[in-house]
This record gives structure tokens, C-alpha cells and sequence, in this order.
């Protein structure tokens, strides 16, 4: 039997995850719904709850309730220790930080994204310039408390927060591997593709009622349970709300309904995580998903490996074409033309709009410019000539502004450095698991060819999602893969879709 | 300047609120838009963020900080003071009851409101009638338990839970006054009705998004501000959000879309009421709406007094004919006849689709059987039995069964009694406003005869919403009407439109 101690930690994280639950609501129902009138209030009632949360985790008494299971910890499970380590490692995270420091932070950040908004359309970096630097200099702040907390490099205590345990010495020799790959890749890929038939335009328009049809069809193929979430319209996609109640969104365009589609399947991966943690966790930390590089693996999965690939999109065809009263004989709408659409490999300016293929260069340059932000080797100053020089190295173009160059992500605004990695580890992560799923079940490849998701889920929730936060990533990485993160199946998935 | 101990309990106060926004939020959304398979989880949600409230109001610092205010309340301004008095009342309903048993009451009311949803339908009063026993036991003691801290009748405390200050001394004038004027007036009604021209049918369909775009037109002549608020579905109309964010919601018949239309100016009367509270008091107890009576006042002054009356439905009628593209020849479009159909009475068994000549009298039989129950004069089996007898006597008819009796109403389930007399004190403050209004500034009705609400917002503001809880609905009566309670200006509303 537990400790009396551990019990009471139980019920001060539960207390937590539901207060959480209550912003995370809050929040996308300001993303979705809310009319604009509420945005003020809004704000209050997110940073009291927020506030509320700070003090429940950095309360005294807490702490020795930490202290005293930790102490006592040889008469819990192995579940409720993974539990326990969670709970140390997230009071770490509140507690490296003085208050006032927190404080400052939130509010330079909130400050800077508001600026931001405006700055970013009128390629306003001069004016933007001393609330970022500000943002950086408490991030610094920050990381430097943190990093003491973790004992730890600072930028890797920024890692940390976003994906437990992430350290840049796991992601160096990956990136570095790619950024040595990549540049000559995307060369070949692009003689490839001039060598391939012209992809046939998609005519639309494509009245956004047919639009959400389908989505509504396509992420109940992929396995959304209709009781348990529901998609919805935002300015970016998004997966919020809770296991028991997914939220996504998208955002249509008439002219186009690929990329659209294509979110809410992304989406989608994303939420089944969600609803598949262990329901026996439910609000512990040890229930909660691993960070954003798995949770980005979990929709890259969906998408990239499987949605955009042949088998898929093979059967997707005709659902497209139908929901669209396409005929049946249009050469635009067989699946070569379409899988053409959905591989589509270009150089570009922004990150959000990059083929699977040139979006790890995207973050390959913000990392490396964030650590030398954060270490204080670059300068808010220096940006815009640094993000030039990377994107020349890394994608071959360099930006006309800054509008789309260093202003085009709201991540760094926030504060939120340390993030961008988990995008590539993500996508590493999924082919690495794909891979792993598709040699340890045959059928899961034929399966997908024919609509039927059960096969994968079925390894993925045994594999990923029913082990909620009990391992790290490498851990689970390497009992589902054999390997801890390696680029290699990543690579080869490019290789095997983008020059055959 | 006020104490610090003063602003303390401002600080906490506003955290409170904040609560009670997100745990509002949470409730809309369940009502809704939520999937079904969130309901457990947002159960927990709500439970969770209603804990965290009572721990707030129940601690002992606040206590103390509230003690020590009153002592220094001398420096304090009027509103200031009334701010210290509203805290203090709801300190006091608050502490009143043990913990046990307002978790007790929580859960009880919890258990007996899901029984019902399933033995209504069933007309099982039977089975329902121990967790009604059950509801009724517990709050029994919860009025014992009120009534001391507020040194009133067990029942008046009750009443106090939704009107501050509301108690049986001030109902039992008016109900009996209009027990015995409604019995031979209703005969009247019908009599008069009789002799006037059948009513003419309109005839549907009346497609969902007509009606949507017609209760948005309508809502926003009366004055519903489109940056701060939206309209949706939910099963029951109701308001809710927040003076910034309202949120108010109908439900829609395409046979018929008179009733539908009418629930949304009801709730845009309530909206409005939250709205106009006083902006420099958001979030503190004497900048909330007074309570449910004064609450329903504004709703049924909208809806009763302004919208179903005469100069109203003669700017409306062209508006509704052009939302459904009817002719404006036809004669049932007419405004005679579209009043007709808003004035429609007739006696029937069911208090929520009751018209508003024979609905007090729906409202007087609840609080006479509620009174008894919570004296513990009437046993909850003796029910069924007691609501025949009133029914016959208030109304005139008797119902076949419980499930169009004793079961129709969702209230006493959830232990909510002493909240039914609101709504018929609402009426009646409705009648007595707007007899005031219009003797104060003789412009409003013929303004509202052209869709121009602003005068009669312009006099409602000052003389209701803009007071918040400063003063009480009895002091807010006077000054505004020159009156308290009176039932004088509800009659001659009746006889004026229902006799002539």
C-alpha cells in the first residue's frame, strides 16, 4: 500500500491536471468560438488559473509531501514510481523559477506576441527588436535557474520542458547527419520530380460544407471516436480538450482542400494519443503523453507515413472524389495525380507551408540559432543576417524580409525556445516507429490500404500510448524499435517515397 | 483609502469570480456543444473547480480578513460597504453548512437529477421517490443549517440563496392576492378570447437558418452587442457566460418558430441585465446582477412586457414575414394576428409552456408544496396526491400522471428550492419597471414601436443594471417605481392586455 504521502501527491496532481483542463478549455474555446469582445476577460480567467496552478505546485507543504514519498518510495509500484519521478521533475520546472521571474517572463511574452501580430505584417523588426530582446533576456534568466535545477546545460533545461529528459547531445549528431544529408537530397529530389508527369490541378471550388464532410468521414477512418471529440474551425489547426473529450480544428480554404484535409488527419493523430493514454492515469502525471517530439511522432505517423503514402491515398480517391462529385475517370483525381499533390517538394520560405522533405532544414536553422541566442553568442540584432545565412546553407533560398524570414513563427515571441526541435525529432520518431509497427505486423500495411486503422492502433497503443509517461522516450523508443532515435529509417522513408 | 484588509478580500473575491467564470464556461459547453463521452470527465472538472471555490470561501483567513474590514468599514465608501455586506452574506451561506453535508446535498442532488432524466419519461415516481426523500432530508437540513446563520426561517433562508434578502413575509401578500384575483380572471381571459377571431395558423416550414438569421436580426435590435456574445442551441434556453462573453442559447422547431424566437429575446433580456453591470465592479460580489428575481424581471420585461406587446409585434411583423419570404397580404402575417398568437392563454398541465396569465399560477402551487415539504408539513409520498389537489385549485385541471405533474420540473431534483417564486416575482417587478419607465420618459414606447430600444436601455441601465447589488431589489424598487413589491401594475398589465 502506498504511502500516505503518495496518496496525497496523487490528489494535489489531480487537482492540477483538472485546473488545467479548465484552461485548456478556456483556451480553445477563445481559438474557436469565443466572440472578440471576451478576449480581456478571457485573459484574466486564463492567468488566475494559471496562478492558482503556480501555487498549488510550488506550495511549501508540497514539497515535503515530495521529500517524504520519495523517502518512502520502495512501497510503491513501478507505475506510481514513474508517477512520482513525473510529479518531481514538473515541481522542478515551477520551482527553478522566482515568481517575479515567472511573472516577467509571461508578461514580456504576452507583450511581444501582441507587438508581433502587427510587426509581422509590416516587416517591423527594428520596432519589435527590444521586446524580443527582452523576451530573450528572461528566457536566459530562466534557463540559467533551471538549468541549476537540472543540473544541466540551460538550453537543455528549455529542452527539457517540452520533451522530459531531451538533451542537445541527443540531437546533435541527428541533426547534424541531416543537415549534411538534406542539402544534396533535396537536389536529387528535385530533378526527380522534373523528371515525373506534371501534377493536374485540382478544380475546385470546393464549398466547405463538402470540405467538412469529408474531413468528418476521413478522421473516423482513421479511428476519431465520434462520442469523445469534435473539429472545428480556428485560424491555425490545433488539438486541445482532453482524452475524453478531443478537440481539433482546421481551417478551410475553398480553392483548395488538400492542406485542409490533410491538418485534420494531423489533428487527428494527435488526439488518438490522447484518448488512448491509460485511462487508469487519468489526471496524473504519469498518464499525461511524453512530450511534444512523441506527441508530434503520434500525428506525423498519421500523416506523413501513412496519409500521404500510396496504399492510403489509393484508397482515400474515390472517398475524395465523391465527396467532391468528381467523375470517376478524371485523370486529376487518380491516385498518382493525387499522391503527386500530397508529395510535393519544394524550396520555400516558411516553415509551416514545407514538404516533409526541406521542413527539418526550417528547424535545423532555428535551433542552432536559438542556442546561440540563449547562450548569448547571438544577438537579437544579429537575427535577420543570421537567418539569412542559415537558410542559404540549409534550404538554398534567402528571404526578401523578415516578414518571411525571422518574424514568421510565434514560438520565439512567447518565449517558447526549446520547442522547435521537437518538430524533426517527431518526424525521426515516426518513421522509426512505422517502421518497427509495419515489420511486427504485416498486416498493418494492407490493412490501411483498405481504411482499416485497427491493425495500427492496435500496436501503437501497446507500443506508445497506453504506456502514458512511465518511460522516457528513449525508453519506449527502444523496446518498441530496438533503437533509441535514430535518423536512419527517416531517411530511408524520404529516399523510398521521394526518388522512386 | 480602504483597509488592506478590505482589498485582501477584494483579491480573493476576484478569484472567486474568475472561478465561477471558468466553472460557467465549463457548464455552457456542456450544455452545448460538448460530445457526449466528455460528461464524466467535465463532471470531475466542475466538482473539482467548485471544491477549490468552497475551500476558498470556507478558509479561515478570509474569515478573519472579513471581521477585521467590518471593523474598519468606516473608511470605506458606499459601494465599497455594500461590496463588504454582499461578501459577507455569501461567506455566510457558504460556512453555514458542514462540508459533509454540502457534499452530501451535492451528490444527492447529483444522483436524484440523473434517476429523473430516465423517470419522467417513465412516470416512475415510485422509483424515484427515495432519492427525492433523500434531496429533501438534506436540504431540510441545509435550511435549518442557513437559517440559524441567518437568523431567519429555515425556508427563508432558502429563498435567500436566490434573492438576497427575499423572505415568506414578502411573497405571502402577493401570491395570495394574485391566488385569488387569477382563478375568475382566467375565466374571464378565456371568455374574451372566445369572443375574438380565430387565431389564423402560420404555416412552416420554417427552415433552422431562417430562424437563426431571424433571432440574430431580432436579438440585435434589442440591443444584444455582437462582440461580446453568441447564440446557440441547447436542449432548455438559457444565459450564461460572462458580462463580456454572453452566451445565450434557444432551441428551434421548424413547425414553428414563434417560441423559439421568443426564448431568444427572453435571454437577450437576461444578457443584457449581465452586460450593463457596472464594468469598474466585474468580478466582485456587489457588481453581480441582484438575484433570480430581479434577474427574470429583466428577461420577462423584454420578452412579456416589450416584445408580445402590441407597438413591438407591428415593427416585427414585417421583419418575420421577410425572414420566412411571406407575403405581406396574407393575413395571418398581420401584426392582430401574430399578437394573437403571442398572447395565446389557455390552462395546461405543464408550468414551462404556460402562457403568462396562468404561469404565477404555476409558481404558487410549487411554493406552497415546497414550503410544506421543507417545514416537513407534506411528506415527499404524499406529493403526487397534494399537486392534483393544487392544480385543481390553481388551475383548474388535473393532471393524468406524475410525469406532466410532480415530475415535470428539473428543481426540486437538484435540491433547488426556494428558487420557483422568483419567477413569478420577476413578472411582477417585470410589469412594475416598465410602468415606471414609461411614466418617466413617455418616448420609450413609441421608440420600441420603431425597433428602437435605446431609450428604455437608457432607464433600465440607470435605474437596474448599472446599481449591480449597491442596493437591494427592495431599495432598487423603490427608487426606480416608487414602490416595493406591488402586483398592482402585473394586474392592470393583464387586464389591459388581456381584457381589451
Amino acid at each position: 500500500m502506498p504511502a500516505p504521502a503518495y496518496e496525497a501527491l496523487e490528489a494535489r496532481f489531480r487537482r492540477l491536471a483538472l485546473l488545467g483542463d479548465a484552461s485548456g478549455l478556456l483556451a480553445w474555446d477563445r481559438a474557436t468560438i469565443m466572440p472578440k469582445g471576451g478576449a480581456d476577460v478571457r485573459t484574466e480567467q486564463l492567468t488566475e488559473l494559471g496562478l492558482i496552478r503556480h501555487e498549488l505546485i510550488t506550495d511549501r507543504a508540497l514539497a515535503d509531501l515530495l521529500d517524504e514519498a520519495e523517502d518512502g518510495s520502495d512501497t510503491l509500484d513501478a507505475w506510481q514510481r514513474a508517477n512520482l519521478s513525473a510529479m518531481r521533475r514538473s515541481w522542478r520546472h515551477a520551482n527553478a523559477v522566482p515568481a517575479a521571474l515567472y511573472e516577467a517572463s509571461t508578461r514580456a511574452g504576452l507583450a511581444c506576441e501582441m507587438a508581433w501580430r502587427e510587426a509581422r505584417p509590416a516587416n517591423d523588426f527594428a520596432g519589435l527588436r527590444p521586446l524580443l530582446e527582452e523576451v530573450v533576456r528572461l528566457t536566459r534568466e530562466t534557463a540559467d535557474a533551471k538549468g541549476d535545477a537540472f543540473d544541466c546545460a540551460p538550453y537543455d533545461a528549455l529542452l527539457d520542458q517540452f520533451e522530459p529528459g531531451l538533451r542537445m547531445a541527443e540531437i546533435d549528431p541527428v541533426f547534424e547527419d541531416l543537415a549534411a544529408f538534406l542539402p544534396d537530397f533535396v537536389e536529387d529530389v528535385l530533378a526527380h520530380q522534373a523528371s515525373e508527369p506534371a501534377v493536374l490541378p485540382l478544380t475546385g471550388p470546393f464549398p466547405i460544407e463538402q470540405q467538412a464532410r469529408l474531413a468528418d468521414t476521413m478522421m473516423h477512418t482513421v479511428g476519431f471516436p465520434s462520442d469523445h471529440g469534435r473539429l472545428d474551425v480556428s485560424h491555425h489547426p490545433f488539438s486541445g480538450g482532453t482524452p475524453d473529450d478531443l478537440r481539433i480544428t482546421t481551417r478551410y480554404d475553398e480553392a483548395d482542400f488538400t492542406s485542409s484535409l490533410m491538418a485534420v488527419l494531423h489533428e487527428t493523430g494527435h488526439a488518438l494519443y490522447e484518448h488512448n493514454l491509460p485511462a487508469r492515469w487519468r489526471h496524473q502525471p504519469v498518464g499525461d503523453a511524453l512530450g511534444m517530439a512523441v506527441h508530434e511522432s503520434q500525428s506525423l505517423l498519421i500523416e506523413m507515413q501513412v496519409c500521404r503514402s500510396r496504399p492510403f491515398i489509393a484508397y482515400a480517391a474515390p472517398v475524395m472524389r465523391a465527396a467532391f462529385d468528381h467523375d470517376g475517370a478524371d485523370a486529376a483525381w487518380q491516385p498518382e495525380n493525387l499522391q503527386r499533390h500530397y508529395t510535393r517538394v519544394s524550396r520555400g520560405l516558411i516553415r509551416v507551408d514545407a514538404d516533409e522533405v526541406t521542413y527539418p532544414a526550417h528547424v535545423i536553422l532555428r535551433y542552432r540559432l536559438e542556442r546561440r541566442l540563449i547562450s548569448g553568442d547571438l544577438k537579437v540584432s544579429e537575427l535577420p543576417a543570421a537567418w539569412a545565412a542559415e537558410m542559404k546553407d540549409l534550404v538554398g533560398i534567402v528571404p526578401p524580409d523578415d516578414r518571411d524570414g525571422c518574424l514568421q513563427d510565434i514560438h520565439w515571441m512567447d518565449g517558447a525556445f526549446g520547442y522547435f526541435p521537437t518538430y524533426t525529432l517527431g518526424a525521426i520518431m515516426a518513421a522509426q516507429l512505422y517502421e518497427a509497427a509495419k515489420r511486427a505486423d504485416t498486416n498493418i500495411e494492407p490493412s490501411i490500404g483498405r481504411g482499416d486503422f485497427k491493425p495500427l492502433y492496435a500496436w501503437l497503443n501497446e507500443n506508445v500510448h497506453n504506456l502514458g509517461s512511465s518511460l522516457t522516450a528513449s525508453e519506449m523508443l527502444s523496446r518498441a524499435t530496438g533503437h533509441e532515435l535514430d535518423v536512419g529509417a527517416f531517411k530511408s522513408h524520404l529516399k523510398a517515397r521521394y526518388l522512386n
